[in-house]
This record gives structure tokens, C-alpha cells and sequence, in this order.
């Protein structure tokens, strides 16, 4: 047991939240992450990954190398992997849904185009599974009103809204997050070093709420603790040089041309020195695209920079563009045929959301029983 | 259209809140409570009651003349009315769930024992109803932190609570309210003075939701704007002068015995005066159980004083036995039978939760079409 239950002082768990991004914190989570993937390889079936992204925009080349392959490994390795299309967290911070439903297609296309499986992948909006929604009251219970503001995302959240009033849903979004997670027991998280503070929040309400509520089966509580994956991947910039982002520009969008991308990374920023180097410290924007071609490629990008050699800025665009292109080929012929089937991805979501609500619905099920309100 | 979205400064709407309890305020909302009833004898089609109690105990004669008499009255005048038995509230400001489901059990006896028709009235727990509780989500969106911290009745549950650290569904809970007003989209809510500021945290979150997401059908809000229904009954005490409480075992349960409840008014306070006169002002304690007779038999608390004149507090209180026993003799009668079949009850509440869920289901359809989320 611990004592981290609502009505005794919550300094212990709001430093939990704050330390969980500690180096030490941090080099025990990464530990974790290598044993864990040992047991995936050993046995999949233990595991449930629940992952996902926020429909404000097209999935790019950051995603891909940053989590979307990773999806396509662990389904492949045969994990039961659960993929959110979170829509209700697009309206945290703004006030409108925007071209919503665009964008979830979207999303959903560009999943199926780089490998996500919806005969093993589950994929879902979770504005269409009001079970899991429910979660959020019995949750909401389970945390203080100060755990909220001391969630280190939403203040981060908050700060870059710039004074905007702090809506009520931004405050409870870590509730809705352990919402998202609990509802299909997932107890594997791929996430990034920022997001462990969530995660942290995830585990004392499933903690909680066995203390508190306890059980439907004695044996065993409703929800399990969920671990981090920790993504390995080295972290992927802007052609610019800054962080990537579609509002910026600096993003190669799976869904463009060919063409596109070679006039995108035409305006790449890189440096004077002719002479490439892979150098991530001194030579930041040059070194990145060096390892987007030793991602799109496999190669170290030490070597691909060895064979540009005095070849410049050009040389490195060039022979990025090929490589970039020819991995996103088949990619991106397969979301031109997905994107002309809007049947079929229609299809593909309401068969997720279904499987999504049934498993919602097993576990609410399970939920009442625990806190007695199964009348 | 009014300039209370979140992005503008939300003072006249914490002023709102806040003044929706002034004088003037009051009068204007009496005055249109006595419109109200004229419409209603009119054309009673025309309106939606939501009410409801917490299942926090058994349901005594101050609920009785209070609220139960009225919904009977409603609901007989031909106004559709749903009934709530608000059992995530039991945990807003406690650690557990307690015997609920007995309780939920009780207050559905009581209900039908009162003459709450389950064939005209919807009997529902808001657990059973994932629906309306997914309309927490975008409800959330449409209030500030700010505003939730201002509610009246928020600050004070959370003084009651002692020092407590609030919980997020605590400060959450008027949003949670408007979602049980809203799902069935009541027009009508009976109220005391105290709960006002909550319907108007209800109109903000219809009128916002309006402005913000928008129309499923362009002719009509979602949502209507929910009015408040004032009880005009006077307060009535416990049976020591103080507020009535199960707590205090100072009021008389409708599933009392006969006998229970001349024992309990035995020991009810009166004062050394042994001449009766009604007169609340100075003898509180005395005009109170006149108040309780002259409400049992339809009679002037005046001319029951005068009856019993030298009677004393004695006289008085086997008067209010006898009327009071006499006038909860049918109710008992019918609470007993009731009791005896529980599977009668569990059918009641089943039929009510099916009933709100389709309601609800229907409500989330507008709602996620509103907003573009219908994918």
C-alpha cells in the first residue's frame, strides 16, 4: 500500500510527478524499457500498447522515425496495440474543432499507409467511446485540485497559451489521459522524457482507485500499473534547424509529392562549410539532415556524410531527396489508393471505435462493480 | 449573443454567477416561476423537469414538502420529468462509495412510494449513463479554472469539508451538473435559492456551447437555456430547531414505523410556553411542528395553534403524530410492498437507465455533429 490516497498530504505525489523526469528516475526508466523489450520479444501476448496522436495536423517524417515505425514494430511483433486519435484534446487550448473531421481521416490514412494494421491495431477517436469518457468522474475523484496545477504539461500547456484563461478541460487533462491509458488496461506506454509526468499520474489513479474503490475480481486490481517505453530514436528538427512543426513549414508531410519534398528540402537551412561533417553539437542543421538520411536509409550518418564529402550543402539535399523519396514511395502510393477509398477508412474507424467501445464497456462494467454501483 | 466565451474576460460571468442569488435577481426569477406555472397548466408539453436527489440516505418528510410533492404534482399535470439519482456526487467530497446500491434502492422506493409514476417520470442513475457523462469533455472546454473556483456552492461544499484538499470532481461538479440537466435537454429545474448559481453555470455552458461548436440543426441550439423552477414551500427544521439532517437523527424518514416516528416526535424541542401560538420569528421550535401539521393536512398552521391553544407542546406533538401517521400511512403501506420486491424496483431503474441512455445517445449524436465530429 502506499499512502498516497486523496485525504493524506499530497507533497509525496506531487514530487513523484516532478521527479519522474529526474536523471536518476530517468536512467531507471530506461533500464526498464530495455528489459521490457526483451519480454516483447520473449512473449508479445503480455502486453497492451496504448498510443496516439491529437488530430491538428498531417503526420510527417518526425513522426514516422519518431513513433509511427515504432507502432509498426511492436504491432508486428504481435503487441495488442490500441492507436487514440484524440480528438477531444484538440479543444484544450483552442476554441474551435477546426477541420476535425479532415484531419481524423487524415490521420487515419496516413496510419495504414506506413503499416498500422487494423486487423492487429485497434484505431480510435476517443470522442466516440463514452465509456472511457466515464472514466474521468470516478478518476476526477482520485486527484486534488492542486495535483492538477502541479502536472508539469499542463503548466508547460498553460504557459504556452499566453495568458489565455486555463480551460477546465486543460486542467483535467491528465484525468482524461489516464482515461485514455486505463480503459483498455494498457500497460505499455511509448513516450517521450516529457510525457513521463502523465504517465506518473496514470499509475497513483490506478493506484488509487484500488486503495480507494477496491476490486471486481479479488484476485487482482481493475487497472493495471502502466510502464514507459521510452523512444530511443534521437530527436528529429525542422529543415530550419528548429523544432518541427506544421505551423512552421519545416515539416516533409507524409502526404506530399515527391516533388514537394524536393523543393522543401531545397530550402533547407544548412551552413557555409562545404565540407560535411556529421557534427550535431557545432553543426547542428547540417548534422540533422544527415541523420534523417541515415534513418530513411539505415546507414550511420557518419558514412553518408563521409561520401558527400566536399559535395556541400547541395550534394547532402540531393542525396537526401533521393533517399527520402524512394523510402516514402510506397508509402505514400498506398495513401494515394487509401485517400480514394474513403469507404473503406471509414469503415476501418468505425470497426475500431466499435472494438474500442466494447472494451470501454467491459471495463466500465468492471469499474461499477469495484465502487459498488452495479444496481 | 453575449460576450462570455472563455477567451474574453470572465468577470461578468463570475458576477453572474455570483449575483444570480441578489434581490432583484430573486424577485425577477420568483416572478417568472409564477409564469411558469401558468404556462405549464396551459400547455404542459411544452416543458422538461430535470430533478434528482444524492443517494445519501433515505428520503425524509422534508424532502417530502419540499421537493417530492411537487415532482408528483408536476409530472401529474402532464410535464415530462426525469428524476436523477446522483451517485458519483457521493463521492465528490468522501473517500467512499458507502452501501449505494442500497441506497439507490431506497430512494427508488421512495420515489414510487410518493407516487413518482415510473410510466410517466425517467428513474435513472447518472452512472449508468455513459452518454451524458461524456458531455463532460467538451463541457470542460467552455469554463475557465477561474470560473469554477467562483461557483458559491463549490467554495462552500469544500468549507464544509473541513480543511479537505478538494478533489478535481468536487471542483468540477457544476460541470458535471449541467451535463445532467443538458443530456435530457430540460427546460425546468425546481430549485432552492442556494442552487441558482448552478443553473446559471448551466445557461453559461448552453449559451457558450451554442457559440462555440455550433448547431446540428440550424433552426435551434443544441441546448436549451434551463430555467429555474423556485419551491415556494417554506424551510422546514429538523425536529430540534436545527437544520434537518440524517446525521443529527433529527428528521422523520418516510420508511419510519409509526411507532418510530411518535417516538422520535416525543422527543422533539418545544419551548416552556404551554400556550401554542405560531410564530417562527420567536418560537422557531413550536412553529416548526406546526408547519409539519398544517403541511399534513392541507390546514392554516394559525388555526391548528388555536386548537390546541393550552394544549402545550404535548398536545402538540400528539396532533402532529396522529395527522403526521395518518398522512404517511398510504405511503408506508405502498413502501412496504415495494421493498418486498426488489425485482420490481431493479426493472424500475433499468427501464429508467434505458430510457436516459437513448436520450443521452441521442443528445451525444447532436453534440459530436455540432462540432464536426461526426466521422
Amino acid at each position: 500500500m502506499t499512502d498516497d490516497s486523496l485525504s493524506t498530504p499530497t507533497d509525496e505525489v506531487g514530487d513523484a510527478l516532478a521527479t519522474s523526469t529526474s536523471e536518476a528516475s530517468l536512467a531507471r526508466t530506461e533500464q526498464r524499457s530495455h528489459e521490457i523489450e526483451a519480454q516483447i520479444a520473449a512473449d508479445p501476448s503480455k502486453f497492451r500498447v496504448m498510443t496516439g496522436d491529437r488530430p491538428t495536423g498531417s503526420l510527417h517524417v518526425g513522426h514516422y522515425f519518431g513513433s509511427l515505425m515504432n507502432r509498426v514494430r511492436l504491432q508486428n511483433a504481435g503487441v495488442d496495440t490500441f492507436v487514440l486519435i484524440a480528438d477531444y484534446q484538440v479543444i484544450t487550448d483552442r476554441d474551435g474543432t477546426g477541420p476535425i473531421a479532415e484531419r481524423v481521416r487524415g490521420l487515419v490514412t496516413d496510419y495504414l499507409a506506413v503499416g498500422i494494421d487494423p486487423g492487429k491495431s485497434t484505431i480510435y477517436t476517443h470522442s466516440a467511446v463514452p465509456a472511457l469518457n466515464q472514466l474521468m468522474l470516478p478518476f476526477l475523484s482520485l486527484v486534488s485540485d492542486s495535483e492538477l496545477y502541479r502536472n508539469p504539461t499542463v503548466k508547460a500547456e498553460h504557459e504556452a497559451t499566453g495568458g489565455r484563461p486555463m480551460s477546465g478541460l486543460l486542467l483535467t487533462y491528465p484525468v482524461h489521459q489516464a482515461a485514455d491509458i486505463l480503459f483498455c488496461k494498457a500497460n505499455l506506454v511509448p513516450v517521450g522524457k516529457d510525457q513521463l509526468p502523465h504517465l506518473e499520474q496514470t499509475r497513483v489513479i490506478a493506484r488509487r482507485f484500488d486503495e480507494r474503490y477496491g476490486r471486481a475480481n479479488p484476485d487482482a486490481p481493475v487497472f493495471p500499473q502502466a510502464e514507459a517505453l521510452l523512444s530511443s530514436g534521437s530527436l528529429i528538427l525542422g529543415l530550419d534547424g528548429a523544432k518541427m512543426s506544421k505551423s512552421r513549414g519545416n515539416t516533409i508531410e507524409l502526404r506530399m509529392t515527391a516533388d514537394e519534398t524536393a523543393k522543401l528540402l531545397k530550402r533547407a537551412v544548412t551552413d557555409s562549410d562545404r565540407h560535411i561533417t556529421f557534427d550535431p553539437v557545432n553543426r547542428p542543421e547540417v548534422s540533422n539532415l544527415l541523420t534523417l538520411a541515415g534513418l530513411a536509409t539505415g546507414r550511420d550518418p557518419r558514412a553518408i556524410a563521409e561520401e558527400i564529402g566536399d559535395g556541400g550543402g547541395g550534394g547532402l539535399k540531393r542525396y537526401l531527396t533521393e533517399v527520402l523519396n524512394e523510402m516514402l514511395a510506397p508509402i505514400r502510393a498506398r495513401r494515394a489508393e487509401l485517400a480514394a477509398d474513403p469507404g473503406y477508412l471509414a469503415d476501418v474507424l468505425a470497426a475500431g471505435n466499435a472494438k474500442a467501445n466494447a472494451v470501454a464497456d467491459a471495463t466500465l462494467r468492471e469499474v461499477r462493480d469495484a465502487m459498488g454501483m452495479a444496481y
